[in-house]
């Protein structure tokens, strides 16, 4: 049976956009619930200022609390080199880095240019080589962006070549907006295969207009072998105007199963923690998770 | 440009589950809304018992004060000779019947097995037919059943091809439950168009379990080329627990125009039609148009 590995993003990127803080505990639990569920790729937290992003100021303590066991990846969002050096005293041996395929997104997002931005993350990314961290990269606005709309395709796959030539083992390309179709998303991801291989390729979509499944499915038709999720749907985008979130890891996994992937999963156990962590944040549950409640 | 023939079922197929009753005139709105949208084939109602359906108890009512405009095609659905009957005196130009691919959910549902059904459609068929009334046939379960499980596709192409042998226009292959996924789609699909032209076919999948999307990108792909869905993703099937309605159609169309075809809908004004019925049934907006929805 062929493989897709889910990365949870939920901790991070979901919870990062949550309006109330959220305890550290419960973070905590969040991440133990899903490795519990067969999640082996959880990013747990991002190592940015807590002055842009109050929600993961509990970053040290979160990651130094996580019983990194064998098996297990946590890559953690580190924004420049004093980011990293954080998230290495806090005990990280993954992480990530951000940027996008639109010049005016990334000026907003992280007040520098797409070329700034890769020349702050080459430091970065070569101090986390020569300690055998792997480095993550995200390229956001990969189907579009709120600012300058469509994105070219050969735009995003020149970004994603250079985060590969510094060093990146994994580009994860976002539909960030989730204005992306399937013949979009499939196009642009293949357009990026021919200059960063196809294995070394994430999609990471957003449910925004409700098309993130049917656009993982295209990419997965595609040859992606490695897609980003959000348990529960936490998460989404400030900068899209109601957004409505990270598509729901267990609709991912589900769609996955009915293919015929292997996941290493446990839906109904998934399932669960996004009930609880919907509870705990009174999120409306995922379609699926609606679904396949117990009977009253 | 290659067009996909969008049959909006909202008015039936999504009002009928609603829990209030829905006076006649708020129907008509919605359905004068959903054909100023671009919509021409729009399922108004049923001539069902009010008994068991009481939310269409006003269906002769409904049909006559339609204005069935040329180009607009109003199929009501019919569960006998006696609602044939009504339908045609209240000025029904195109009807559809139904039945399931599940022996125990037509048991269930229609109260007779699948053959019963069949033998009930064939004059019901045949006096639509010397009339030079259209029949769709709704094959229900196309991708499994609340008490059977899994049905195989070739239980769904005999069904479908019976269907078509008795003189239904085109048959509309129902995922009822929503647990389909894309691959298992297709394959159904792809096993009925062995029967039934790929031409007379249409896709009208729920999506209780959020892959709703992703099947009808997948058998479209097949060819498929007439989808169903329910403006607001109103109704759903009262036998799925938790079933959270039929695929929005707002959603399937900015899809379907993402992937370059031409549907004939004008998506903003259908986006304010589902804005509008969703608030005066105090329904959640889909995704798409709470994104869309105008800034604050």
């Amino acid at each position: 049976m062929s493989r897709v590995r889910v990365v949870e993003v939920g901790p991070r990127d979901g919870l990062q956009n949550e309006p109330t803080a959220v305890a550290t505990a419960v973070k905590l639990e969040l991440i133990a619930r899903l490795a519990a569920a067969g999640l082996r790729w959880i990013e747990p937290t991002a190592f940015v200022s807590p002055r842009w992003v109050p929600q993961m100021a509990d970053h040290a303590e979160l990651l130094a609390a996580l019983e990194q066991t064998p098996g297990m990846h946590y890559p953690v969002l580190v924004p420049n080199l004093q980011g990293l050096e954080r998230a290495l005293e806090a005990g990280a041996r993954e992480i990530a880095v951000f940027t996008a395929a639109s010049e005016s997104f990334t000026r907003r997002n992280i007040n520098c240019g797409i070329d700034e931005s890769l020349a702050r993350f080459a430091p970065v990314i070569e101090r986390a080589g020569a300690r055998d961290i792997p480095v993550r990269g995200y390229v956001s606005c990969a189907l579009g962006c709120p600012y300058e709309g469509a994105i070219a395709p050969t735009a995003v796959a020149r970004v994603a070549e250079r985060l590969a030539a510094l060093g990146c083992a994994e580009i994860s390309l976002g539909d960030t907006i989730g204005t992306g179709t399937p013949g979009q998303a499939r196009a642009m991801v293949e357009t990026v295969a021919e200059r960063v291989p196809m294995a070394r390729l994430a999609a990471h979509f957003h449910d925004t207009y409700g098309q993130a499944l049917a656009n993982l499915h295209a990419v997965i038709e595609a040859g992606v072998r490695t897609v980003d999720a959000s348990v529960a749907g936490l998460g989404g985008c400030p900068y899209a105007r109601g957004a409505s979130g990270n598509v729901a890891t267990e609709e991912v996994v589900y769609m996955l199963h009915g293919l015929g992937f292997d996941t290493g999963v446990d839906l109904p156990a998934l399932v669960e923690t996004a009930r609880w962590i919907g509870e705990r944040l009174g999120r409306p549950p995922s379609r699926l998770a609606r679904a396949l409640a117990p009977a009253d």
